[in-house]
């Protein structure tokens, strides 16, 4: 079995021109494919609108009981079925899955030394069996960012993270996996000034002298150091492309693609 | 293939207490099993604490473009991942889904000649194939009360009439349905005052003669003809019990039971 594993940010979801141009390039891929979308501003905006205060720390959204409830009505409710809506008018059988839901992703509480996360998890098991279940039977499995930690609680888990859980996950299973990162630029640029000058492959060797001459620098070195974890686990390709063009990057016509 | 569908109101889910012992009580219920849950109170409140006006309209909830995303919220993310990830402690391998999720439930915007109840939908279809599939694999699905119109829009219905129209499409497929209404009485009762005066059984003969008698009045009309028209239409038998009794009921030990 082949599968491609698309993740997107909330952003996309929340803009109707965005997100309409989102479902044309991802109708485009053939085959078995798996939606693993964000959270994002919508939460925090809800999370305002309903006086819950948003606390960030590097990056990271801390996870209240109150934060929990705005999360899992936003990610879970009203992005995912927005998406699943909209994949089905498109013609695709999506289906909206949080991590509790057929016990897809397990996780644990986040445990760290200084800071308090509060219901933030960390992955321990993804449920390969029903995700090619579902893939078998024609479904587009649409994942939110929340996973369970199997004693009655939600979870709230980085969509990037349970993106590539998934993916080597399904590796693991015996799965052709290709992961595609959708985000704001066109892929990883050589020149940050020139948003055409796209690498168009980066393979272990390159990446490592890519590094040593400052191309690739700050933000986009976890994301590579992501990538090249998942291929090192058995997923086949990663590609990091444009939001909107996640069908032509499947073809191997944009973005930028790591292998090993 | 037989199938126990079970449909409780969304206040149980919002009272830990209630919704222990509701879980206990389910958890009773051998082999394939459907929940399908309401919505509520949390609604209601969630909308006034972000300044949407609940308007009702013969006791149905009128539905804006605000309170569609109040209800695709608290429904379809709130409640549904709550009873989720409780079940799953449980033991139950549960799979929330609103009608949206894997095509389960198409409908269409509710067509009145002097009300607009807004996005509130009418069933036209239910995807009985998706929860053959869903049972087959040992999943409990968890139905949320949100349909979708396949033209890319969700739609709130009634979850009594959702839990019907799953039961008589499963049916009509040749499942062997019994459908289970959860509620705050014990069953049907004989004398208004005396809660412990459940009538065990109901068939068609004798319901005439309990409407005819003014024994069987009121709110419990809608009910009863509802629980008959499944039954016409293939449902072998509907319980109407405790809804923290749904697990003894299945058993014949609880309720009322309506049979042809």
């Amino acid at each position: 079995m082949q599968v491609n594993i698309v993740k997107i940010g909330g952003g996309i979801i929340e803009n109707e021109e965005q997100l309409s141009l989102f479902l044309a390039s991802f109708s485009k891929i053939k085959g078995a494919k798996i939606l693993v979308h964000g959270g994002g501003r919508l939460a925090t905006k809800i999370a305002a609108d309903l006086g819950v205060e948003t606390k960030m720390v590097e990056g990271r959204r801390v996870t209240d009981n109150e934060m929990l409830k705005v999360v899992t009505m936003v990610y879970g409710g009203l992005t995912n079925k927005k998406i699943v809506a909209q994949l089905q008018k498109n013609g695709m059988n999506a289906l909206g899955l949080s991590g509790a839901d057929g016990n897809l992703i397990k996780s644990h509480k986040r445990q760290h030394a200084t800071v308090d996360y509060g219901w933030v998890g960390d992955v321990d098991e993804v449920n390969t069996d029903l995700l090619q279940t579902l893939l078998n039977s024609g479904i587009v499995p649409v994942v939110a960012p929340l996973t369970h930690d199997g004693q009655g609680n939600m979870l709230n888990t980085n969509a990037d993270t349970i993106a590539s859980e998934v993916a080597v996950a399904l590796a693991k299973a015996g799965v052709e996996v290709q992961l595609i990162f959708g985000f704001e630029l066109q892929g990883v640029l050589k020149d940050f000034n020139d948003k055409s000058s796209v690498i168009s492959e980066i393979k272990p060797d390159s990446y490592q002298s890519l590094k040593s001459e400052g191309i690739i620098a700050d933000g986009m070195i976890p994301k590579l150091d992501n990538a090249f974890s998942a291929i090192s686990k058995g997923v086949k390709a990663v590609n990091i492309c444009h939001a909107l063009k996640v069908g032509q990057a499947v073809e191997g016509n944009s973005g930028t693609k790591i292998i090993s």
